[in-house]
């Protein structure tokens, strides 16, 4: 028996059946007209916006990373909650942009940007989070050409990093960001130059869930942007002080405590250096605001027995759950939370391997999970599924195509 | 430093630029109109081939798997060499339709099949490789109410795995196929049915290089099968021996000696056991016969230093090579045959870490690499792109869509 992650607080039953946006989940996949399929529920990301902002100090904005999903109608959802949005592609841009959301309140990070890219974001009064001093020479000459007044960030690789994190983005050499001792040149270089020089990112890693380690990163990271602000002898219009705010997927995951983190940051707010006390102050979120709003929902197809053990095969799989397989970024799989679905109160009464339909053994949704007897035709749920599913599989694997997707 | 996989042999330089199809990528770059872009080789397809079928016993039919690369002009191009195709879902389906291919030489194996899935190939007189009993029961229900003759094979879960697999797909409780202890049992069921019994497919692991490994898998599952048809009292009008051919990918991989297993086979079939006298008798590929064909084709868009180490950071990334990566079935990263494209025949003068445009730690393309100095606008190379590539990572990650794709 391996254990499998915690199932987020909240979510009820009706007619023993997990329920979603207060209907059963066979009732939207009656809806949807097929399987497998994500059900993000508006609910629970209002709730999660409203908690964050009850605990987090006032004057804190709150950005949303769209590359977490970017599904259309939840993009649109999140988009009247969030204070910006964060893209990372010229793809993205166009999805912000579809929606109507205002563009100046969209930065754009990303180690890569294309030449085509700076430009559709400079023309669109985007925010750049520069990479590199090669990235804002290309930027401030395309902004030239353009005739227009960039506005210009810059990601900052800090010399720290966020502990625990679930991946470190700073720390040492990275790809990310331009090194934090040539950073106040850079902003010298920007502010003399004539664009609109719109403050740091500094983002040091991500799924973090110690509070400890987030009020740490965080501390640092307002010394850091004092530091460089001073040295580059500016005030910061505004600072992206990261994410990094992680949801328990795993066994023995807990979630992290935002109540701690606010007052941490209440209290550091109280004795703000002058490089910052004019500063708008962003927090970047993606997956801790939708995460835990998604539920993947796929169809039992088969149930057999190999050796003694059971596989239930259902009709979804990694090719829309690639991280829940244990196949992106992970080096030991571990179970997410998983259940059956249409059995959603029953008691487990046995133990079994929930598979895909992909004809790989990569395709795995649960191993050895002790779940209720479950048959074909029963759904299976698998929780947090709200951030890097769809999109950050590969839906086109073996010809099977997207999962729908839900706003509920 | 660490070592880079081997490219593969046969690779042309023309003006010192590495050359596909008889001309410099940047030339199919400039054609495509935009980077990345995957370019498989015809030519290097129809070799594979004509020295496969060159290796092996006159009587052996080649199985082309689609799940491998089942880009259209690539489909129908190997559509033309091989004896027959294998597809994973209802969707690969679709494709060898579209490519017009025989769909009474086409099978259909997969665990998780869906009824329509099941419909639409007894329709269309695809073979089914049944993966359980219930599915068996499923396929025969419906055949009986289309009035159909269902083709039906058995695909079995046999007692023994193929050693040094790069995924082992056979051997203990698995999702895959049937316990050869109950096969037999199945087998006359079909047959009783009334059914068009289509023999046995035994599949039993992938990317193996070990030659003797292979050889000893293909004697078992010779063994394997004649045992079970010979409990069963029939014979065999079709064996699927499964594949497992690898290809090298990473430093110190050597490639298959498919001489040994050519010779190895042909000895075997001088003694084919009288169950097995009247067999088709099939091996099924897909890696092997178009992975090195392809290649993966990134431009550099910046270049940086950060504390010491160089990035070179591409338009591509993980979205199209999730398995370069190292974030799809592997443990521990390595390099796959990575090379600067547009200096294929510089000297390597610098330790580079190659990487993709996303903004994640997981995008990495070939870390601590030793390659020629490469600049902005330079084009990198990844190899082994053919297989496993396009459709098997995640294209709408981080908005950036799927690369271009051509056969040259």
């Amino acid at each position: 028996m391996k254990p499998l992650g915690p199932i987020p607080a909240g979510f009820e039953a009706i007619d023993g059946e997990l329920a979603i946006g207060g209907r059963p989940v066979s009732g939207w996949a009656e809806e949807a007209g097929r399987t497998p399929l994500f059900l993000y529920s508006r609910d629970r990301i209002e709730r999660r916006f409203a908690e964050l902002r009850a605990a987090m100090p006032e004057q804190i904005r709150i950005n949303y990373a769209i590359k977490a999903n970017s599904f259309a109608p939840l993009l649109t959802f999140v988009s009247t909650l969030a204070d910006g949005l964060d893209i990372a592609s010229g793809g993205e841009l166009e999805m912000v942009r579809a929606v109507g959301f205002d563009l100046s309140r969209v930065s754009f990070a990303g180690p890569g940007k294309r030449d085509v890219e700076l430009e559709a974001a400079i023309s669109a009064g985007v925010t750049l989070n520069l990479e590199s001093e090669a990235e804002a020479g290309r930027a401030i000459a395309i902004a030239e050409r353009l005739g227009a007044r960039p506005r210009l960030a810059i990601r900052v690789n800090p010399d720290f990093e966020l502990k625990g994190s679930g991946m470190k983005m700073g720390g040492g050499a990275k790809p990310f960001g331009i090194d934090a001792e040539r950073v106040p040149e850079l902003i010298r270089h920007i502010v003399d130059a004539g664009c609109d020089f719109r403050g740091l990112h500094i983002f040091t890693g991500s799924q973090a869930l110690s509070a400890e380690a987030v009020i740490d990163m965080q501390a640092k990271v307002l010394d850091c942007a004092d530091r460089l602000a001073g040295e580059a002898d500016v005030t910061l219009p505004k600072l992206n002080m990261g994410g990094g705010f992680g949801i328990p997927y795993f066994p023995g995951d807990e979630p992290l405590d935002i109540g701690s983190v606010g007052a941490a940051l209440e209290q550091r707010f109280t004795e703000l250096p002058e490089t910052l006390a004019e500063a708008e102050l962003f927090i970047e979120l993606g997956r801790y605001l939708v995460g835990e709003a998604g539920v993947y929902v796929a169809r039992i197809v088969d149930r057999k027995v190999s050796y003694g053990k059971t596989y239930l095969v259902t009709d979804g799989g990694l090719h829309h759950q690639l991280a829940a397989s244990g196949n992106f970024g992970t080096v030991v799989r571990r179970n997410y939370p998983v259940a059956i679905a249409s059995r959603f109160t029953a008691d487990a009464e046995e133990e079994a391997n929930v598979v895909g339909c992909l004809c790989t053994p990569l395709d795995r949704l649960a191993d050895k999970a002790h779940l209720p007897r479950a048959e074909v035709g029963d759904l299976v749920a698998v929780f947090c599924a709200g951030a890097y599913g769809a999109s950050a599989s590969p839906s086109a694997f073996l010809g099977q195509g997207p999962a729908i997707e839900m706003l509920v």
